[in-house]
This record gives structure tokens, C-alpha cells and sequence, in this order.
């Protein structure tokens, strides 16, 4: 009998059926035994009953330890109170593998224990829980992009240099030259969009920040999407329409990890409105009214973003910054040459900055004079220049935190469980 | 009005409809003029007739040059002959930035030169159309393993140490530490695989290689999946069905973009049929039969490959490699422990190797020698060897090479091409 998986078992009621896994948790009271089973697409539980099974088999189950392999034949049998609404009626089990002493034990361990045993750890419900959604977020993410007309683009990781100093970034030997890994992609996918109109990149970025805090990741995935005859207004349409969708397809197929983790979900549901917006000197009349001290001109803090966040239910996009207060390639707006046709996307509930996006200078001349005050070499981007020599046109486009977006609608304390093996400030291990 | 993309002209037959693009090419026969346009969606052409617009207009239509960015005006009408099934009778159009000598004409350039120009080279038809093959590929991967129950999982990029040597490792300081980009995810993705039970990564990989061949790039895409409770056997059909599944996924959905790179169909239809599959064995008989001089025990050359890819006219999976030639974490076959379960599978028309999998071994004892053979650290490698240690089971993986599979695919000369900036020895630009 090919096994089957524990998320097929709801179409086999009142079948008997084997399947393969792991005992997740084991408990008796005299006459009958419970064992949790779980094979990564779920969990069950087994039931087995003394006085309808052998006197070895009920031995062998006894024996069973926390993650011990196993192969389990038995009776899918509704169930209502159970997550996956089937229990298994146990009528026979193999051990595949004895577990002696598995580390993580249903007590308390301290972070240090978990992330040193992060490769055994993920097999926890809720680290299973967080990777799934971030597997179906970063599914979402892809069907809207795609159902916009975007074509995926995979721009390159290891870069001759850096438009934002070389400070925090990743340094290694290309051969005879100095490589950097990538921050961003974003001035390769500008070039992509000439010339497939919508582009997105889908990939992992990276920055050598000796910062320890529960919003950052040394190594992290981006999205970043670059679109031709694009404006700021345009870019922000689609922007919330990305992460509307995105909301709203973990609420559809994600309830049960959802339930997992606890997290409340009529907050989610309130990010299918339309979000808040402000302007940047709106954003600093509203922190001054809130007893922060800050002056027009300055960029905001972590406290700060959390303190405007908090003012609103929903996504806020804070719009329109001082130019000298973001990257050299954004376009000032037209009306007001100080600020920048730019926003930032601030997550709900303190998770802080999400999204952050503008339409680019599109102008030669104008991107020339940025390339001096900003002392960067026109050799080195020569090609970019490029893009604004021929057949220049309006564009725009953002970058998306893939795992602030996560721990934003787990609903978690951290970035750290966000993806599989972390790359935090002294921890490389697993 | 909101302008149109082009891939959505043919549902406008007959209605006046606005787009932006840019000039691709432009042709002039006294009193007609024909302008290709290109908005990365696709390509139509532009008619203007002189004696139906005015004076103005037909001159500006005189004066535009490649790769100008425009914005047209004019009547959808069906034409048979066009690739996209319509042409534009053009009422109106403005130039948004006029381009003065773009360096890429229709005349034949070197490679150097088109390289130097990547970023302006992929707006060209045949750049266009691997790039998009390459999106629709990546899509079909995705909507394959997904379909199969498998969860993508990201594994780090930055890893502590390798198993397979550093020598063509890319290196960097990770604050205090020795950090290396990643080869293969395939330790973590075995990891994730016993957490989720089928896994697949879709990322980069790094090889820092002095080889120029066209087969080879230094940065390079791998999707790696990995799946508990499977054997050698089982992964091979999950190899067939995922190919199949791409083949015939780009076969209906690319099929302007196959004809634009000239590709011959035939060869792709027949990769729907079930795969050839040979013994490493087998292999090397009919090298030698081939006039190779090859004895048991070595690794295949590339003309080896190709020699063997040859007698065949579909993919050909060549199994059970000595164990001394292959990875250290390759279950050896019960039956005879000298081979191991392994296969790689070949492209047609001299492609090469295009995947490599094998089930692995899941006995911590014999995990431990392979260790000390290979003077492997068994400190570095603490937390591999628990998935020995903690409710192992049978479990197999693959890892699929993107670029390669792209070049067959699109029938390309170089896999320098399946990517928008490639990386190649000594080339970092743009």
C-alpha cells in the first residue's frame, strides 16, 4: 500500500491507510494511547486500544519516543475536534528509526538552545506553521505579480560596487576583482524594465549591519519590482493591491497555521481596506503632537515608525521625504523639488517599515548632477546612466521585506523564525 | 486614456487605443512608413499613411530613431501575418525621449561588445524571448513541485564551512568568522525535509571556478528539492514528471518566444516520452564501444557526456556511479556497495548534465565513516549528523541547474544568455 500523506487523509474516512512519519507526542491512560503523529504536512493523532490490538504491538507503541520514525497503518475516523478532522484508528506500526533523547523536549528551552538546534527545531508546530505561510506568502506574492503582467528577473548577486557605500556590505575576491553581494537589485531591474516593461526579482540580499535587533536579518529575501511608464501613484496602486493580496490569500488557505500561532486575525482582515496615507511633513506635525522630538529633515527612527504605525489600524504609506534624507536615483516631485516622489510602507502593530519605494529620476542631466554630489563613479555606473540615454521613460518600482512581511502576519517577536536558517549578528550555525 | 500593453492589443480589434513603448525599427516606403514597436510585452508594427495624417505628424514619424520612447495612438487591425495577430493604423504619436545613436543596429556586433551592452542588449527579440522562457520555466518548476505537495524553502546563502572543499568557494569575513557563498543547499534542504517531508529550494549557488566553457557561469540558479520517505527510485520519477511538466509547460505558453530563437519543436516533444536510463555500467561499454578510452572507476569528461547524450534522443539518466567518484552523503545500493544510488540526468543535443541526485545515506554509523574518510569535521557538521540521530528515514533529492535547463530548452550556443547579467570568469559588468 503506497503511504499516504497526513493532508490526504480527510478524503479517505472509514479507509484503512498507512502513512509515514514521526511520533510528535505519546501519552496513555492504561487501556489506551494516544500518539501525536506529524509527516510535514500535518498532524494526527493515533489512537490505540488495548483490547483491540496485540499485546506486542500495545508494547511497541509504550516504547514509542518524541520523534521516532514510523510507519502506521490504520482507520481514518472523523473526528471534529481535531485540526485536520480525522483521528487513525491504529492497527499497526512499524518503527522505522528509534529517537533516544531528542533535544527539544516539550518544556521550556532558552533561544540560544533552539537557534543551536535550529535544524530540529523547525520540526516544532509552530516553526512549521511560520515556514509554511512563508511559502504561501511568497506564492501570493508571485501570482499577483505574474497576474499584473510582471516577468520574474533574477538580477545578480555579486556586484563590482555599491551606490550606497561599501560600509555594510558582504566584501570577497571576484578573481582579480573586489566583489560585494547584493543590497538591493534595484538598478539592474530599472534596466530589465526597459525592456520587459514589468519586472520583478525574487531573491536573497544581504547587509552586514552590527545591529541586533528583532526587525533585522544579516542575510534576508527581497521583492522588488520595476515598472516602465510608471509613476509614484501608479507604484503604490499597485503596492497595496500586492499586499491586500497577499493578506487575503494566507486568511483563505492558512487558518490552520494562523490558529497555530495565535495570531489574531480581524487585524489581518483590516489591511483589505484601502491603507492610510501621509505625507511626510504630516508624519512629523503627528510625532511632534506625540511628544517626540523631531525636526523636518531628520529621518525617523525605529520608535518613530512604530509611534505613526500606531496611529492607524491598517498599512500607512508615509509619502513624499526630504531629498537629502533618501537615495540619490528618486525624482523629486515636480511640485516641490525638496522632497522626493517616494513612500515608505510602515507596517501595523510595530513591525515597522515594509515596503519601501519611488519613481527614479528619469532625467540625464538631473541623475548626472546626483552621481557628483554623491561622489559615484560614472565609470561604474555607466550603464545605468545609460538607461536615461535611451529611450528614457517615467518608472518606478519598490522593494518588499520578505521576512518583516512574515513576522508581520505570523504575528511574531521576531524575524529570527521568519526563514529556515537565520543569519544573525555572531550566528552563522546551523 | 489609460494606454494598453501589447500583449492585450488583440482583444481591442478595431477600437483606438493608446501605448507606450519604444521604436525597435523603422522603415520608410515614400508614402508609407512602418514602425516596429516594442513595449517588453511583445512587438507590433505601426502603419502610418501619409495621405491620412498630417503633414507634422508625418515627419515626426521620419525623424524617430531606434530605441526612442513613444507613445502611440491608432486603430487595432487584425493581420494574419503579424506574430501577434494585429497591427496599428497610428493617428497619433509623441515622442517621450528621442534616442541619438544606440549603440546595439541591426548590424552584427561581437560578443565583447554585446556583453559590455547587456543591458541594453536584452531588449532585443531573441534576449527578450530567453528571458521570458526563462520566467515561464522558473513558473512551471514552481507550479510542478507545488502540485506534488512540496513546500519551498529558502536555505542560507552564507554557510561556515563546505563539504565539498573551499578551493572554489567564494570567501568573505562574516564579522569575525570565515563565511563562504553557498554551492548547494542540499544539507539544509535534508534538514527541512524531515520538518516539512517534501522541500524544494530556488536560489542562487556559486561556483568559483576558472573554467570558461559554454556551459558554465560562476553565479548560477539551482532548485534543489528533497524529499523524506523516498527512495532512489521515487526521486527519479519526481525528476521525469518535473521535466516533462517544463517542457510541455513552454512548449504552450512560449510559443512566439521559441520561434523568434528559431528552436525546433520536434526535439522538445519528444522529452514527453519516457526517459532513457542507463547504468553507469552500461555507461562506460558504450564509451568504449564509441572508441573512448575510459575504464570503471573514472568520472565522465564533457565530450563523455555528450557522446552518451547522443545515442539517445531524449534525456538519459545515467544511475549507480561508483562510490568512490560521487559525494560523500550518497546511500550505496544494498545489493552492491562499490555503486550508489545515484543518478545524473543528461540533456539532449550535448546540453550535459542537468541534474544530479541521489537517495542519502540515512545510517549515523556509516555517515560517521564517510566523514572520516573525507576528513570532514564532525564538529562543523554536528547538527547534519542529527538527522541520523533523530528519527532518520529513506530520503532522496535532486538539484536541477536553471541555466542549463534554460539553454537546452531555447537551443541557445551559451548559457551566458539565460540570464539578464550573467556572471562569467573575469566578466562582472554591468
Amino acid at each position: 500500500m503506497q503511504p499516504l500523506w497526513i493532508r490526504e487523509l480527510h478524503e479517505h474516512h472509514d479507509e484503512i491507510v498507512t502513512l509515514h512519519g514521526w511520533v510528535h507526542q505519546h501519552r496513555s491512560s492504561g487501556k489506551i494511547q494516544f500518539v501525536q503523529l506529524r509527516d510535514g504536512t500535518g498532524f494526527v493523532q493515533g489512537v490505540v486500544v488495548k483490547e483491540e490490538v496485540t499485546e506486542e504491538l500495545y508494547a511497541k507503541v509504550s516504547s514509542l519516543t518524541q520523534e521516532t520514525s514510523v510507519l502506521v497503518t490504520g482507520l481514518v475516523r472523523a473526528d471534529d475536534r481535531a485540526p485536520s478532522g480525522v483521528e487513525l484508528l491504529v492497527k499497526d506500526l512499524e518503527i522505522v528509526h528509534k529517537t533516544v533523547d531528542y533535544p527539544i523536549t516539550p518544556k521550556e528551552h532558552g533561544v540560544d538552545f533552539l537557534m543551536d538546534h535550529r535544524h530540529l527545531w523547525i520540526r516544532a508546530p509552530r516553526q512549521r506553521a511560520v515556514l509554511k505561510i512563508r511559502a504561501e506568502i511568497s506564492k501570493a506574492i508571485r501570482a499577483y505579480l505574474d497576474g499584473e503582467g510582471f516577468t520574474q528577473v533574477d538580477p545578480p548577486i555579486l556586484t563590482p560596487s555599491s551606490c550606497e557605500g561599501t560600509t555594510n556590505l558582504f566584501h570577497t575576491k571576484y578573481f582579480e576583482e573586489d566583489a560585494y553581494l547584493t543590497q538591493s537589485g534595484q538598478l539592474y531591474m530599472e534596466a530589465a524594465a526597459m525592456a520587459l516593461g514589468r519586472v520583478y526579482s525574487f531573491g536573497p540580499t544581504f547587509r552586514a549591519e552590527k545591529s541586533k535587533t528583532r526587525r533585522h536579518l544579516i542575510e534576508f529575501w527581497m521583492i522588488e519590482p520595476e515598472m516602465a511608464y510608471c509613476t509614484h501613484e501608479d507604484s503604490l496602486k499597485i503596492q497595496e493591491g500586492l499586499l491586500q493580496a497577499v493578506v487575503r490569500h494566507v486568511l483563505t488557505n492558512c487558518s490552520l497555521e494562523l490558529k497555530v500561532l495565535g495570531r489574531d486575525v480581524t487585524k489581518l482582515e483590516r489591511v483589505l481596506e484601502p491603507f492610510a496615507r501621509i505625507t511626510y511633513d504630516e508624519a512629523i506635525a503627528l510625532l511632534r503632537q506625540k511628544g517626540h522630538t523631531i525636526t523636518w529633515g531628520e529621518d525617523f527612527g525605529s520608535p518613530d515608525e512604530t509611534a505613526i504605525a500606531e496611529h492607524f489600524d491598517r498599512p500607512v504609506f508615509v509619502e513624499r521625504y526630504p531629498a537629502s534624507i533618501k537615495a540619490f536615483y528618486m525624482k523629486p516631485d515636480p511640485a516641490r523639488p525638496e522632497v522626493v516622489l517616494c513612500a515608505d510602507l510602515l507596517a501595523p502593530e510595530g513591525y515597522g517599515e515594509i515596503i519601501g519605494g519611488s519613481q527614479r529620476i528619469d532625467d540625464a542631466d538631473l541623475l548626472l548632477e546626483r552621481f557628483k554630489e554623491h561622489e559615484l563613479s560614472e565609470t561604474d555606473y555607466a550603464w545605468y546612466m545609460d538607461l536615461r540615454r535611451y529611450g528614457s521613460v517615467p518608472h518606478a518600482g519598490f522593494g518588499l521585506g520578505l521576512e518583516r512581511t512574515i513576522a508581520w502576519i505570523c504575528g511574531l517577536e521576531h524575524v529570527r523564525e521568519t526563514i529556515t536558517f537565520p543569519r544573525l549578528l555572531y550566528r552563522m550555525y546551523p
